[in-house]
């Protein structure tokens, strides 16, 4: 029998498809890509080739190294094609008094993760990937300074099914001049919680999945990781502070580091238990000008690209998930490295 | 200089990237399948397999021919791996007093579009077309008749990338238990603009779009094709009744019959201007228990899976599309076939 499962944060339904059920092994990929050199003459985000991307904005580099030449361990540019850019204007223009649109004032950057070509995510130590999400947070600041944006987005596509067109291991940022309708919802459903029960449905969520337990798949002191109730794809995991804060950027240095260990304990799992697949990770954080907020609670969201989204998702937006949550996060909390 | 557009309907904000912008000849793919056999002795939707479906609930087939035998030209049956199932427990339950869930409560049907493997869409004749629409309302006519369902949905995956796992041509109906948020945040802005103004969203739409006339596709009389203003994907295509009504069941034949003549021209355009692109086609309409509304207009969504979706989009909701809408609509207006 399938069941239909809500959301409690969201409110949107999924259905977990038991009759199209799969065992957690059929999405393990056979295909083995053959390994990248550690340097492509021709890649732009490879060390030596800091001359063929705009001028970096900042960069963890080796002290006495010159800006946009090589020594970096993490480099941040501009998109070359950024998908908004830092002028225009702010004003919502009106045209046959009905189409609405303004300039795509933003900002978008490239997190260049390593210099090394065949770095992967997955692979990097520890440390690394703590100067990454520090990164993250140090440019999340600077950027939430300007007043014009509404909400900072960060991202990274890991393989072509997830939509990188550079195999380079890199994420992204982009700053919005709007906070689009989809967060608004977000933001809308958990002040909706917050107002009835005058506590975070996201903080509700992780008190409720470690008494129940069996979603869990790696838990620290500060930090839980699940696959939620109502997982809208198969493994899609949640990582969130157990302590109520709304907003990523306001993680201490040790939280970061801490936050380091979950997402190396994590992926390192996702990528041995399902064999390499391609995948996304999003930060969702509170709206720039809404930092401090008792409703809403910063996470990460997981998700490896093994379904695909097709007529039924896109005209209803239940998503159909054909591995039930409790087995997939039991496979993963399992796998051995 | 990129742009934020809002689509007046549902206000979702979308990036037009004329940085990244591509020309429509772009997305052309350069290879050809090679052509499918007329008949498939394994696949179960071929003519003389009829056994392998489960039993057929409606067929159009010739005089004296029986049930679930050949002499059928369109012929629907339930979904043999079926996301929903017409049994169970319509109660939605609490578990920790926190996770919402029920029984999978619902209707999966699949429609076959065509007796012969190797038939496509955009190659049966109009009077084909016809008929399959004309079998979406039936079945739409039918399934709303069960109180327990909210929604019915119907839709169709052509091509792997568009997600569906048999070539044969088909589409399929699904009908829900619950109204989806997605849905429910569609219906609540249409409802809104109209305590607004008094008018439905999409019929001015309509008619702003005439107005300014560059995003047109195809119109006829009494239907409009278009690239919307705010369209989330390169060549996303909207068809709707110029005339108010909410519900697409409600159209009587003669409108059935004009819509079959738009989507087949159409549809010609997409598959000869983006040379056989797989593709999703969804209806939009409105709930079943909300069948005659002043607010809510029914309309078909076309979107050839021709951009992939990353992080950015599911982190923000926000789509970049690459190409100009009224580019896009100039470029299909002048496909010759």
């Amino acid at each position: 029998m399938p069941e239909l499962r809500q959301n409690p944060a969201t409110k949107e339904w999924v259905i977990i498809a038991t009759e199209r059920a799969k065992r957690p092994e059929d999405f393990c990929r056979s295909n083995n890509l053959p390994p990248l050199p550690e340097h492509d003459p021709g890649c732009p985000f490879c060390e030596g080739n800091e001359s063929t991307t705009p001028p970096e904005i900042l960069a963890y580099r080796n002290f006495g190294t010159c800006p946009n030449t090589p020594g970096w361990w993490i480099r941040i540019v501009p998109n070359k094609f950024a998908a908004l850019v830092p002028e225009g204007n702010l004003r919502r223009i009106k045209s046959e008094e009905f189409f609405r649109y303004m300039d795509g004032v933003g900002e978008h950057e490239v997190l260049i993760e390593d210099p090394k070509h065949n770095a992967t995510f997955h692979n990097m130590n520890q440390k690394q990937i703590e100067e990454i999400f520090l990164a993250y947070r140090e440019r999340y600041l600077a950027l939430r300074e300007d007043p014009r944006y509404e909400m900072i987005i960060i991202f990274k596509n890991h393989g072509f099914n997830a939509g990188t067109s550079l195999i380079h291991t890199h994420s992204q940022l982009v700053a919005t001049p709007v906070t689009p309708s989809h967060i608004r919802h977000r933001l809308e459903e958990a002040m909706r919680y917050f107002d009835d029960n005058g506590e975070c449905v996201y903080c509700v969520e992780a008190k409720k999945e470690q008494k129940v337990q069996e979603r869990i798949v790696f838990e620290t002191d500060n930090f839980l990781s699940f696959i939620p109730f109502a997982a809208s794809s198969p493994f899609e995991i949640m990582v969130l502070p157990k302590e109520h804060v709304s907003s990523f950027e306001s993680s201490p240095a040790g939280k970061i580091k801490e936050l380091a260990y979950v997402m190396k304990q994590v992926m390192m799992r996702i990528h041995v238990g399902l064999t390499h697949p391609d995948y996304n990770y999003m930060i969702f954080s509170s709206p720039c000008h809404e930092k401090d907020v008792e409703y809403y609670h910063w996470h990460l969201k997981i998700v490896p690209r093994v379904a695909s989204v097709a007529g039924f998702e896109m005209g209803s937006g239940i998503y159909i998930n054909t591995v039930i949550p409790e087995k997939a996060a039991q496979f993963l909390r399992n796998v051995k490295f």
